[in-house]
């Protein structure tokens, strides 16, 4: 039996819990705060619930079964192939976990932090399991969005690295390896990218907040659920990509050109910001706008998996 | 009846004709190469095909018939309530269109172009219709992404604004509008944000073209299918969004801190970049890509249009 130990039973930890419990994995999730456990068990039975409602689960009471909650550190790291950390952002609170889960992980397990405000190279430098110790960044959250950075330290092996992309791959994730470490790994440098642009565009008083969300709700963010950034560029061609690439790079540069400078976070733009989001979603129906968003990530997931032509073909004959 | 000419018959026109036409309304296609017109009438066909096989089409066979191919541009402006142009990306061509409209479109006419790469004061200043005009930017195809960005000039009317806000709302579009003129719109400056990031990032050697697009389409991009910039900044909060924009505007800084200075689109660059794209996706394969592409977001539109939560207990029951 395969075993993963999950270090923080926050939403990002139970999430995990769930993506290895859900591929028949056994799984240790450990809180030094046992109160954050009622929580977490809730969180995943509904998740459970909702996949099971979706034909996604295929033993919805057995998923459960297989998660184990505990505040004994050893238990995490017992025979684990993979433990993965998920506290509190905070470097010195990490290391430490670090320092006390090299003491007792076996020689074969898999250290990974699914932080992406640190590198390896600051919180597991000098552990005696640092060879096997890396960052493996979800996307919040990982049971529903399959990405996973996987940024290394130059001390981690590469046999390790392999290792760690061979379990989330085995566990249904999608992971991509970094060549370099660098802070924020790609999808959150991506998204400050857009954010930078979409905070400069409302700062000069060129639309409002809600006109950004639905610029890319209804428009650019409808093609990235389906092809990348590379791939959307691509598909405007009818020759090789290198060829127009040539052709129309100029076009592109002055467009780069014409990009904002770096924003200016001013605590007027905050304020205007959370004002007008607030207004479109008053604090109490977070949680039930984020299932909404759950629930068609599912759906897309299954949407993206299936092969939409003969999917078309079986709408039609409902 | 209601009627709208499209001035321009490349892929983008026939996409607007099948807007328009699909909302019942009576649709004038001009180009003056009539040779073009085979192309764009497949165009429509196997679009209004897939639509019908979706469910989201009513009356497939009249589409067709609302739509009148034709080489006289006196046609495209003859009653209609808008005239959308979509002819060659070059500033004397458009301009000598416009001139030619101005000519000939009755006194409620709106005028549109569907550029991006130029502003309404560039192509339409001086005109005698010129308070009817301005940019009323698409994202390719029309037909499947429902964003309309409107740019209008300073010399632009607010009931000429409003009335093409609700044209575009009328036929089933989603438009929002720009409170100055910007080349690239909202949505272009959007998707060159994350270009300029990930060349830079290709450029570093960080990581591939493939890896790229793998961290957008099973990544970040899948929220953005459903929760823009600012709603996903949103969603990760559990108090006001003022009060967490407070709280984590240093993060924030950070990471824009630290994104890339403008990409340096060397020759060597686009042909790493060519090359690795042109292997994934050959160039004989990018019409059937795209045409998986565009049932994945004619799927996506139905999806996002309808209370998820009743159609997951649907699937439940079938």
């Amino acid at each position: 039996m395969e075993r993963a130990g999950i270090a923080g039973a926050g939403s990002i930890g139970a999430s995990w819990a769930l993506v290895f419990a859900r591929a028949g994995w056994q799984v240790v999730l450990y809180d030094r705060e046992p109160a954050v456990f009622a929580r977490a068990r809730s969180y995943i039975v509904a998740a459970i619930e909702d996949f099971a409602q979706f034909g996604a689960c295929e033993d919805p009471e057995l998923v459960l079964e297989r998660i184990e909650f505990t505040n004994d550190l050893d238990l995490v790291a017992n025979n684990a192939d993979i433990v993965v950390e998920t506290v509190f952002e905070d470097l010195s609170v990490k290391r430490q976990l670090f320092v006390e889960l090299a003491g007792i992980v076996g020689p074969g397990t898999i250290v990974a932090s699914s932080t992406s405000s640190f590198v390896a190279s600051q919180m597991m430098d000098g552990l005696s399991c640092a060879d096997r110790c890396m960052v493996a960044h979800p996307i919040n959250p990982p049971h529903l969005i399959p990405l996973v950075e996987i940024c290394a330290a130059p001390f981690t092996s590469a046999t390790s690295i392999d290792r760690c992309r061979q379990i989330m791959t085995k566990v249904g994730q999608t992971p991509i390896v970094l060549r370099q470490e660098l802070p924020g790994c790609v999808a959150n440098r991506l998204q400050a990218a857009i954010w930078n642009e979409a905070l400069n565009l409302v700062a000069d008083g060129v639309v409002g907040v809600s006109d950004i969300d639905t610029a890319v709700t209804h428009g650019v963010g409808r093609r990235w659920a389906f092809t990348g950034p590379f791939e959307s560029w691509h598909l405007n061609s009818y020759r090789s990509f290198r060829e127009y690439l040539h052709i129309y790079k100029e076009m592109q540069e002055i467009l780069i050109d014409s990009l904002s400078a770096k924003a200016n976070l001013t605590d007027e733009l905050m304020d205007r910001i959370g004002e007008e989001r607030d207004g479109l979603l008053p604090t109490a129906d977070i949680p039930s706008r984020k299932r909404w968003r759950d629930l068609q990530l599912m759906r897309l997931a299954r949407q993206v998996d299936c092969d939409v032509d003969s999917e078309a073909r079986l709408d039609q004959a409902e």
